[in-house]
């Protein structure tokens, strides 16, 4: 299974434009190709790298990658992510590490979305493998929760040090909602919830997905 | 003016319930409001509230309300609070006092909403008199802020010693996009935009408008 992260991870090299303004996910799928950029970036490829979340703010550092602010506008060229789950028509779901409120910025703001799983995180609809990840403002969570709880069962995301919290110091509940017919409709009707900050559904967001597998790396197109 | 609003805000208490739950608004028209419901704990009304900034809690706290943990759920009986705008619909604008995140979640967990204003307050369609208040988050709020000028004007809200930050540290732009012919669709249309936190339009959310005016207060009632 390492190998073929490692495939894949490689294989998102050859998506990359010569020059430009390269999107860096986060999670451990991501974390290789990181790895893998700064390897070509110490041998002269001229990108500059705009991190999702802290720890790939700190592994890009170590790579080597020159890095933009954390404010923006950026004119991101290619967004290179992972994500928990990959629907037949390619959606995701994200947010397993908590990063998803920036990595769905990074994705909005991208021309073009390249994403990089393994064939366990494919699925025929969202939510058969994966609840979804719900960002929420910690005032009055458990209200946020009685709202989430007309849409799915929610669970608070607790390690054993206590609750999770997001880089902007959030909270994570995480919506059992699955098999999702409408993740459009889901994704809206979570978002309409006060409170919310972000989901973790992808909706229509991801234009070419690379799959690690035995035999090799599939790719699969949008719409193709 | 000052007189007027004192007026309101002590027409308010006649909304109220003998006991029970009550959110306690934010802005200088709520202030007033909390302070009279103080004078009327300490004569014995056997309330409790939520409030919905940090500094409503230290003035309730100040006028011996006792008060409800930030976390939720609660069953509120009725909440109290101003408004920047309110249209003939009774669609309202918030968010002067960048405290309109957890505002919202109050007025959504409330089972009715009374709004306090004076007569300055009114207007036909929203947008009329004040740009909308979006809450976003600071990372890549450059980036968010391209995203909200393709629905209006936005501009970062700043103070002579810096960005305002809200009570979750997330910045404040406000958005001119007035007159706004259909309020509903402008809210989803911002909520859809990765980073945005929450914005300061309240559809369909005032059940009474109290307005003060000079020959005394005027009782709006929603489809009334």
């Amino acid at each position: 299974m390492e190998d073929a992260k490692h495939k894949v991870a490689r294989a998102a090299l050859d998506e990359l434009p010569g020059r430009g303004i390269i999107g860096l996910g986060s999670g451990s799928t991501a974390n290789l190709f990181v790895e893998e950029l700064g390897a070509r970036v110490r041998a002269g490829l001229a990108i500059v790298g705009v991190p999702t979340s802290e720890s790939t703010r700190a592994l890009a550092t170590r790579a080597g990658i020159p890095l933009l602010d954390d404010e923006g506008p950026w004119e991101i060229d290619v967004n290179v992510d992972g994500a928990d789950e990959v629907s037949a028509a390619l959606d995701l779901i994200k947010g397993g590490g908590a990063a998803h409120a920036r990595e769905k910025i990074v994705n909005f703001a991208a021309k073009r979305n390249v994403v990089i799983v393994d064939a366990s995180k494919l699925s025929t609809r969202l939510g058969e493998r994966w609840a979804v990840p719900v960002e929420v403002l910690p005032f009055a969570h458990g209200t946020t929760c009685a709202h989430l709880a007309r849409l799915g069962e929610p669970r608070l995301r607790v390690r054993p040090e206590g609750p999770v919290r997001t880089d902007a110091g959030n909270l994570i509940y995480d919506v059992a909602a699955g098999p999702i017919d409408d993740p459009g409709r889901l994704d809206r009707a979570l978002r309409a919830i006060p409170g919310v900050v972000e989901t973790g559904l992808f909706v229509g967001r991801a234009d070419v997905v690379l799959v690690a597998e035995k035999a090799g790396v599939r790719r699969l197109v949008r719409g193709g």
